[in-house]
């Protein structure tokens, strides 16, 4: 399956990932991207602000790769020492760019309050054997170097930063100036089997899948991805190829399959709400608005999403969403009386066709005998139907309401 | 700073984390629990399910390293050959371990459903040289290898996992078979400074920093971290200096140091909150419930937060938060008299002592020339203040949607 593609490695700088101030969201967004634009990400390695260890990474990405990109360690402030190490690894001195500076003056320029101060000047200040590619939304510009045939690019860590370096520049020119052969990936989601039990429904097909096809199980939170990978000179037998053991797999697994591509769960959903012209809206307990920050993270979400009551306290769920308070005290707060008032109330408030209500004990207290932490009622409601479930997930708090975002996410499929 | 401290080197096992379908979010973990147990995270790396690369990663991280951890690729299916990989690195062969299996059925003792098959009963065929620690979450023992006096730990990928086995078993252990100096990081959050302009300011003060004290800028939505850190033989006196430059810092920066410890805004909120016996409530446009989320992530939140009214249509912020429609329609949704207008409104209607709203145009459509993409309002109210205040921030929808959440949680911070 490596054969002849473009092997890049990723080499992100900084202490901060090291001592966990910060997870390394940018690695997974250029891994997406790479791929997508037909190269292999064949490692990404994490090291501190210590010129040896990042010539000593340099040094075997460069044995392994054909491309090697750097983030982070470019700022204004002293722990940032990438420049200065790829300057002394090249062997070659730093040299003052008039272009850097240009492009900090129409960055300030909409700023009122930023003005280039020292430290911003020396931004422009670049190691004489690059080629400077600007950085149109930050200070610090893009080093680009090549080695015998070989790329090596340094850009900033700032996530939108990158990903707007990367894109439009980066991207392409790595395409430029190297053929790169076409990857394809295909992505299913499958709800209902946990991980093993779907390996053992498809062993079978699995067995049986072409040799140039491999396939990989991606569980995430009570969704299984499914995804076929491949490359090939002929993209277009790969994909018929892959397009035919994708109707095989359906015929065992039917509605079990709930996507053919690889979308978020709370898409899957907003996209079947446009397309029957229904709209929706949440009241929240243990989830705390959670699945409306996964509703409203989609672009053009105001189609479908009208809004949300977060009823994080008993008086909420009375006073605005006009639950009975006998049910709440004859069946507490977390019980199927309760969640069900709470979804009929919400879409009656906030006037959409379906609701989704959760009520759960997202701990860490809060558990009894009966309704240990970890268990969630969630129900949905349309005009005419309402659908209710326990669910009993684990023992932490975060854990507990993203499963039970995504299960209320997907229960609102059944009443869609 | 490196000297005389345990180092350990992660590497993530998965083709998941390489074509970016899942984040990373283990290793950012791991390093907050080694560095606060003594142990120095010198490199992560995360390279595909493939035999020869990670024997290749395993011996290179050997060189350099004294304990290797391995997270992933422990799963029942057949992409996963991590076991295998390692049963091969030390040329020995797979057993099978009862206790595996005994573990597994207590697990499934709880779950209705859930039977042994094939695949979960290969979980119990383990490397002949290894200890096993059984993963009493999950179906996947974690292994312990020791090699020259050097241990490597093969465990899972799955967060929750993971993380009950690092906590309970893998560091205690560790603690145990190394010696573990002990290194100190003080983070100090800072409010209203670029990175740039806090570093000019606090240019004199970082040039005197005691050599066995280092600094680092983490800069984060609106919010400058500082951390220092240091390690010593002699851990009280290493605290002591660490104090004075941070009593000299605190007279430079004043009140521009919101926090002395490395907490989320929201929690420093949260806290703030139940000091003066308040309660909080939100009223969300634009940032769609993401406020909610961040305080209800808090455990034991429901002490200071009250609920949330997501207001995604005009309709909602007329007909649940009272917002006058000549206002909707004079001035727009974005404008600070909507704004303020739903602070009171969801302050009265969920009987909190405070309030935050947000209304904005989180992109990626619906700017105007008058107020572009990135344009929020944000007001907080109390029963007798009310404070709002216009931001501009960039283009792109997600990072408004946080930038915005982070705005609002420290305009809150003004009111309390």
């Amino acid at each position: 399956m490596t054969a002849n593609r473009v092997k890049v490695e990723i080499i992100t700088i900084g202490d901060e990932i090291l001592i966990g101030q910060i997870v390394d969201t940018n690695s997974a967004w250029m891994a997406v991207e790479l791929n997508k634009s037909g190269f292999e990400l064949a490692q990404i390695t994490s090291v501190h602000d210590d010129a040896a260890h990042i010539v000593e990474s340099l040094e075997l990405a460069l044995k392994r790769a054909d491309i090697v990109l750097f983030t982070g360690g470019i700022g204004p402030t002293n722990d940032d020492i990438t420049k200065q190490t790829l300057t002394g690894f090249f062997n070659t001195k730093l040299v003052f760019d008039e272009s850097v500076i240009r492009n900090i003056e129409q960055l300030f320029a909409n700023r009122p309050g930023f003005t280039i101060n020292e430290l911003t000047y020396a931004q422009a200040m670049v190691p004489e054997n690059c080629t400077v590619i600007q950085n149109v939304v930050g200070t610090a510009p893009l080093t680009w170097f090549e080695k015998d045939a070989k790329v090596i690019v340094s850009m900033p860590g700032v996530p939108y930063e990158m990903k707007n370096a990367m894109s439009r520049e980066i991207i392409p020119r790595l395409q430029d100036y190297f053929k790169t052969p076409s990857l394809l990936h295909k992505t299913m989601l499958v709800y209902g089997y946990g991980e093993s039990a779907l390996a053992l429904k498809i062993a079978d097909w699995e067995n049986a899948l072409p040799k140039e096809i491999s396939l990989a199980y991606l569980p995430n939170y009570g969704v299984v991805k499914l995804r076929l990978s491949g490359n090939s000179e002929d993209i277009l037998s790969l994909e018929f190829s892959m397009n035919q053991q994708i109707d095989l797999l359906s015929q065992i697994l039917g509605n079990a399959i709930i996507a053919y591509e690889d979308i978020p769960v709370e898409t899957l959903i907003g996209n079947l709400l446009k397309c029957n012209g229904l709209t929706v809206s949440t009241a929240e307990s243990c989830t705390g608005g959670n699945i409306a920050h996964r509703f409203t993270s989609i672009p053009g979400s105001s189609d479908f999403f009208k809004g949300s009551v977060v009823a994080y306290s008993n008086e909420i769920k009375t006073s605005v969403l006009q639950v009975a308070s006998e049910d709440l005290d004859n069946f507490g707060a977390v019980s199927q009386a309760v969640v069900e008032q709470m979804a009929i109330g919400v879409r009656r408030l906030l006037k959409s066709d379906v609701s989704v209500a959760t009520s759960g004990i997202a701990g860490p207290t809060g558990g009894t005998a009966d309704k240990p932490v970890g268990t969630v009622w969630i129900a949905v409601s349309s005009e005419d139907k309402i659908i209710s479930k326990e669910f009993r997930f684990g023992a932490l708090r975060e854990q507990n309401i993203q499963r039970a975002t995504q299960a209320a996410l997907l229960l609102l499929k059944e009443i869609i």
